[in-house]
């Protein structure tokens, strides 16, 4: 027998497939639905259907979006000659928010690792690199993740448009700003003293 | 202009309504839902609508059922004699889980505390004492959680069944087994020696 009636043991065992949900929190989350409004729990029902009959990557940056091209590449006011690629398109939000950056996106999927089967041609790479020629990009600013496979990756596309004319740039890796020296990495550390700037 | 396409928008906003799911895991799992099979994201959703549909409470204990009366109740091998007074459906799964009790249960539905105006009319009390006379119970355990409004509700239990002939308990408080007497608190440990035992 289980402990609760069916449905609700159903609904704690498809929350806990959730990332970063415990069986726990997957039965707290269960018991607050139950006891909720039900609008709330059909609005997450309906906006999970909808999210999946949807969403696609974009043709042309690989971001998701409900058209057939994102919203940032369709806004003509951004910088047109720039793109940023980045592992994954949540990575996008992290960046638009700094308000900091104007140009396009390229999706790469995610970065490269040998070991788990994620080489250069799982990746969009070769899209990018067709999309620099075709779009006559003038910079790419490769922003993967500051580890040993985003820096891998980073490193991959550089070579690969070393013979191109477009300038390859990557993010600036140092202090985080309100951190704290005595903390940090002795990497990150390093990286910053490499990287020092003239006040 | 939102930073995600609408309907990831929508799902993060969602998911934000959950307990104890921040905007960044919100947005961790809305894109792991992207990312993920579409039978999971409608499994979840299907999962939701159901709940919702079919769940509502036992008529006799108030626990959750899709019947009309719950697992427990229709159970006829628990001992009918016993009553376990819980303020929450979901404290039935913890008592069930410990295997240490084989009786009846009946769901309070939160705990007195006249201060957020919960008062014993806003609570299944009047259903248990006319529970208790109608199904000739032996015992009622109160199994209110061991904090302030848990206490109050289970005196206020106790002092209304003073005249009748039916025993009312409490859960034994004490020290958690495992724990470390030097991290009890001083009202715990204070309890455990009031309520010492012979070995």
């Amino acid at each position: 027998m289980a402990t609760y009636a069916r449905p609700v043991e159903r609904l704690i065992t498809e929350l806990s497939k959730l990332p970063s949900i415990g069986p726990k929190s997957a039965q707290r989350i269960a018991f607050h639905i139950v006891r909720g409004r039900q609008d709330d729990a059909f609005g997450l029902a309906d906006a999970l259907r909808e999210v999946k009959e949807k969403i696609h990557p974009c043709k042309r940056c690989f971001n998701l979006t409900e058209a057939e091209e994102c919203d940032i590449c369709r806004d003509t006011r951004r910088d047109q000659s720039v793109i940023c690629a980045v592992e994954d398109p949540y990575d996008i939000g992290s960046i638009e928010r700094t308000g900091e950056y104007r140009g396009l996106y390229h999706v790469l999927g995610g970065a490269l690792s040998p070991l788990d089967g994620i080489d250069p041609e799982n990746l969009r790479i070769a899209e990018l690199l067709e999309r620099v020629q075709r779009e006559e990009t003038k910079e790419i600013v490769i922003a993967t993740n500051p580890n040993t496979t985003g820096e891998a990756t980073a490193l991959f596309i550089a070579q690969e448009l070393e013979d191109s004319p477009v300038r390859v740039t990557a993010l600036a890796s140092g202090l985080p700003v309100g951190g704290d020296l005595e903390y940090a990495d002795e990497v990150t550390l390093g990286r910053a003293f490499a990287g020092r700037r003239e006040l």
